[in-house]
């Protein structure tokens, strides 16, 4: 099985690195809109064009299914992306609201939401979870975790002013919700800034998780071919994925 | 006069600031573009590309000169701006090139220049600068500061850890170049952080000088009438100016 992966930039390669682990696909094709890159700070109609724009892309492989590891895009241009082309395209703001379920049993826990600007403004993560019946939802944009993530900062004393920043008037929260692929490479430092208690839902394991369970996806035995594409600045897209896949 | 005033988002605003301050023009249009903010991440040929794609905005327009406040379009782009255009074309780096050749006699004086990742690698400032004698250049790519500037932080701990982040390893300079438009922004706590001792050289006076000098214009004695334009997120950028130009 072929599939393709889209983000805005490198912050994909969080779920790529997932996906690599579980070894669910024969060949994985990255794509990064480098060039464009974010998305999180611009207005949904920008989102849905420059998504769209990304399918032609796509149209160079004859590709299975496409999952938009982008936070940004699945709560704004899904719906678009999937009648616009011909096969599966799978969010990561589903599997991730699927994750909570899985895992927090508690509908009174409290659940703090971390993403950029506009998936925090687009109220996805909070309707759906509101939808299932959590009542306890705070939901903060962390833009800046973007920037620093990219700067390869995972932790220390900028990350943590950083948190500080925004978690202030925060009490420790029972799970996290890292709604933003950047965000998986400082999940420990958000931990332990909560003492270590909240549970910690990642894009990347929820979405093979739920390739689990919605598509039967079970492991092919052998390291899936990675081809890794991007609209500008191919060296520092390299540079993070030897970094961050460390292969 | 009517002159355009180019940026790759809202930073620009602050080189407008200095302008209306001076009220040298009847009239500036400026255009943020905002739909592919920030440019000092991106490579070469996405700068020209898309510094060449802002001079049809400013077709609409009957313009007798064009500033491109962005540091990163100023450094790679002008001339291909200068060729494709009938008007003229002023970048920010001769000008805060010439604002140091005034302010810092001592050639041997420590300079820092502090610009996006893009800006830094274009050497621009660095070779310009010992082009004209200047042997003690140290320079740095500061890009997380642009960020923090976006969220409205000018001071406090967080832009601390920042600059310490950057400057741990540098002593205080005798001048510091704001090679990015929203340096100036955060130019009282970088100085404060080097114990006020450094010389801060700002893009928009830079400019101001260097139109009195070179273009010999001299204040309307009436303000400037002002037009912002974006390509994206048009609230963002107004709130940006009211909060920047305060007026």
């Amino acid at each position: 099985m072929r599939i393709g992966v889209f983000d805005s930039g490198a912050g994909g390669l969080s779920v790529v690195k997932s996906l690599l682990e579980h070894q669910l696909f024969d060949e994985i094709i990255y794509y990064g809109d480098t060039a464009r890159v974010p998305y999180g700070t611009k207005d949904k109609n920008t989102i849905i064009r420059y998504s769209l724009e990304a399918l032609e892309f796509f149209n160079n492989f004859d590709i299975d299914l496409l999952i938009t590891a982008c936070n940004t895009v699945s709560a704004y241009a899904l719906n678009e992306m999937r009648e616009a082309s011909h096969y599966d395209v799978i969010g990561v703001i589903e599997p991730g609201i699927r994750a909570v379920e899985n895992k927090i049993d508690d509908k009174d826990a409290r659940l703090l939401i971390t993403g950029t600007r506009a998936t925090i403004a687009s109220q996805r993560y909070q309707k759906e979870l509101k939808d299932i019946g959590y009542t306890n939802i705070t939901a903060l944009q962390t833009g800046l975790f973007v920037p620093i993530v990219e700067e390869s900062i995972f932790d220390g004393s900028l990350l943590d002013e950083a948190m500080q920043h925004y978690f202030k008037d925060i009490s420790a929260p029972n799970a996290v919700i890292l709604g933003c692929t950047h965000f998986p490479l400082i999940s420990d430092s958000i931990k332990r800034y909560f003492d270590d208690k909240p549970i910690m839902i990642h894009s990347g394991e929820a979405i093979v998780e739920y390739l689990q369970e919605r598509y039967s996806l079970t492991s092919t035995n052998k390291p899936s071919n990675l081809k890794i594409y991007a609209s500008d600045n191919v060296d520092g897209l390299r540079s993070i994925a030897s970094n961050w896949l460390s292969e």
